[in-house]
């Protein structure tokens, strides 16, 4: 956790040059906040550097949920010294939605804030995403935590089952990875028209599902310029698809992408959605006719571009605005609704229940109908040509049911601290999901900061539920989990 | 199937004699809608008098399924043939919505209706619940849904595992009580002051937590006479109660009651509730103070009074109204939303996902905790002191995703049918647990009356779905249940 907090440190450095370079005013105290974190770091390091370092499964728990805390409340330093955000709450509801790749923010004008603090903004929701990854392929898996161990024998490295190996080899490949898509999305953004520190922060927001702009509008203020949206799109689609993938492409396996279960229901859902939607849009196009969705190549490619542009950001759990989506029509309002609880795919950096889990819940409910006729038949659930164990299934089953009854919990409480029906069923169902923007009051053109003070707090609890896949944060407040060790 | 069409047309000559004593002027016509169900039914018993009566379990979910159909469609005669409902549809959602026991209604004025189609419109209330605790009690477990083995195991009668003797005998038992409950009611309600025909409505309505009311405003309507109120609050929560238990009751088993784990958690939760619910409208009693509600013991008493009915009401499914619920606060809404996915007990006509499934699985989820800091320990849920086998839990995890699937998807069809965000929900939500009232443009207050055709046929699927226990109705149309046969 020390090491963790010395790397944050260092990161908020990297923030304080560019806060000097686009000469913000608030360069020392960038650093300052960089060199806290670093010396609070350096200091846990050293006062436990005696300690051995192998942990056991039960302290994995710990370290995950912990280490997620610590990073967020050091996290928060950048906003706290610049006054950016001066008030602790929202701080922390900032950088708790930075982490955990949600990007629902407390902040009514975005554009008035330093660039080096939007710059730490982005990368919070950057550094999160790297923290997913090694913890959905290399660490998840080894917990045994929802079903996460089917697609991690698909893991690249060498798949000895000793934690420590497989994670320094397996995130290092990954994170490269994530980085050259960061770069190469920078580039590419750049070139069709933003400028270089737009392009930089939207690339790391992109990456990690997060959905953090520096604009106000969003991803909107690009409403003339369809070439940059659809390079968002693209690399929207990419971060929510498992980096293993990713990985086999730039190997050259195109064959096990093609064959892989989850990527091809992810990808035709994603069309078949699409398809839908632009439908709906275009036949009901008078709706949204107006100087903020300027159709610069008229009403069916608008459609088709806010359509895909909403439903990617909204499965991938990115959450960037194309256009309001609360704003479409009653059905893709419930529609857009059903589809916070999607998810993207499994070891990417996109939040939710995950495609993979849906795809063997419709499966073994199947199977249960065939089971209900024939009792006596075994009928394994199969995953990539694999059959899947019965814990497996039981494990995604449970996973799912606490994920509802979670998001129904979240719901009530937000309705008990003060918030409308709407707005508690979607300000639940967003943060769970590590979505960002919702509905009601918390639709996509508004933002999460006129909420009482408590249901921020509640959402940022939901938010890393969800984010470290429930079990793992609930686990650790069991109290069986801290009796018989 | 044809003896359920002569018992149908028998029913109805019943509501013809209820017309002729009073007078209403519709008695030929609903004679001659008894005598058309009937003629049906002999016809049909006629036809297929040379069949084997043994039926096996495929052919079980079939009977279940078309059963429950065919009794709705011969159930819409009387309003058809009196004109009281002339549009097909609206008759269909009505009688379907009475079957079911959901008690969602499209009329907006009922006291016009004559008197004799009113008792016929309460009688499928209760028809339908004596179907469903012959189906609870003794034809789903033997067909394995949903963890329904659980309790059955405790039912009255021989335990043979024939189906044939077993449901004669339990459905004999069990009926008798319902008939005695009904009975009782009806005397303690004309006691209480409502006149005969009210009370026998009424009584109907709230053992088959169904919650079709003879008048306008529901319940409301004795909002002056607590007592009233406070009979059909006792005997929505018997309703609810599992009915073997008020077997024992009547046999003087009273520690097989207390030791039931269902009951225990049912009554707590419901008192916790009443009490969470009584605790915020006396906070905010001013919303409350009008001529619809007149505190006859002032503010707690009514506070008290309006919470025990509407949690009960909703809790069992029945839906009657004592008050507008969403019209409480922003709090309460989407607490009551809450409530709508809890259920009565197994075993009692309620509808929803039932407590011991609730139960089941936060055991199960709790476990699962257990399950992942030891993955090598065998640790079984146990219900009633008895271990539940993992088949039975697994049913139970399966049921209850389908259910929250077929929610959402509920909902996103009456929002693609032009609902609003709120309506589509409270809709979806409602109708699946057979509850009634919803929420936004179905609030309690108002009717169903004005959805769109598709829509209303939309929700008698959802009602016909929830009643049956999703599978048997979805069992019948998939597939593989018409191929190897």
């Amino acid at each position: 956790m020390g090491l963790l907090l010395l790397f944050n440190g260092g990161f908020m450095l990297i923030a304080a040059l560019v806060s000097f370079l686009y000469k913000d005013g608030v360069t020392l105290e960038i650093s300052l906040a960089g060199l806290v974190s670093s010396a609070i770091g350096g200091l846990l390091m050293f006062v436990t550097k005696d300690h051995k370092k192998e942990i056991k499964k039960r302290e994995g728990y710990l370290v995950v949920a912990l280490g997620w805390l610590l990073m967020t409340f050091s996290g928060t330093f950048p906003y706290l010294f610049t006054n950016a955000i001066p008030n602790f709450t929202n701080a922390f509801f900032e950088t708790m939605s930075g982490y955990t790749t949600t990007g629902a923010s407390i902040l009514s004008d975005i554009e008035v804030l330093p660039k080096g603090v939007l710059f730490w903004r982005s990368m919070t929701h950057w550094l999160g995403g790297m923290g997913i990854i090694v913890l959905a392929i290399a660490i998840l898996p080894l917990l045994g935590i929802g079903g996460m161990q089917l697609f991690a024998a698909e893991a690249p490295g060498p798949s000895a089952d000793k934690l420590h190996p497989r994670i320094t080899d397996t995130a290092k490949r990954l994170w490269l990875i994530y980085l050259v898509y960061t770069v190469a999305e920078t580039i590419l953004l750049k070139l069709a028209g933003m400028n270089l520190f737009d392009a930089m922060n939207h690339s790391l927001s992109t990456l990690s599902t997060g959905g953090f702009s520096t604009k106000n509008a969003s991803v909107a203020y690009w409403n003339d310029k369809p070439l940059i949206q659809y390079i968002i799109i693209v690399f929207m689609f990419l971060a929510g698809t498992n980096f293993v993938l990713s990985y086999f492409a730039f190997k050259g396996k195109v064959q096990k992408i093609i064959k892989d279960e989850e990527f091809r229901f992810y990808s035709v859902f994603i069309l078949l959605f699409i398809g839908l939607c632009t439908f709906v849009i275009y036949k009901d196009a008078h709706v949204e006719v107006s100087d903020y969705h300027p159709q610069i190549f008229g009403e069916l490619e608008s459609a088709f571009r806010h359509s895909a542009f909403q439903i990617i950001a909204v499965i991938t759990t990115t959450g960037f605005v194309s256009a309001d989506f609360t704003n479409w029509t009653p059905f893709l309002t419930v529609f857009f609704f059903g589809l916070m609880f999607v998810g993207g795919s499994a070891g990417s950096t996109a939040g939710g229940v995950k495609v993979v889990r849906h795809l063997i819940m419709v499966k073994n409910g199947f199977f249960e109908f065939k089971r209900t006729l024939h009792p006596n038949a075994i009928i394994p659930v199969r995953y990539n040509k694999k059959s899947v164990s019965k814990e497996i299934v039981f494990n995604i089953l449970a996973f799912f049911i606490l994920y509802m009854l979670l998001f129904i919990g979240g719901a009530l409480g937000l309705g008990f601290l003060g918030l409308d029906f709407e707005s508690a069923i979607g300000g639940a169902v967003s943060s769970l999901g590590n979505v960002g923007p919702a509905f009601g009051t918390l639709n996509p053109l508004a933002n999460f900061g006129h909420l009482p003070v408590l249901a921020k707090w509640w959402c940022a609890f939901l938010m890393l539920l969800g984010r470290l896949e429930l079990f793992t944060v609930l686990i650790v407040i069991t109290p069986f989990f801290w009796r018989n060790r």
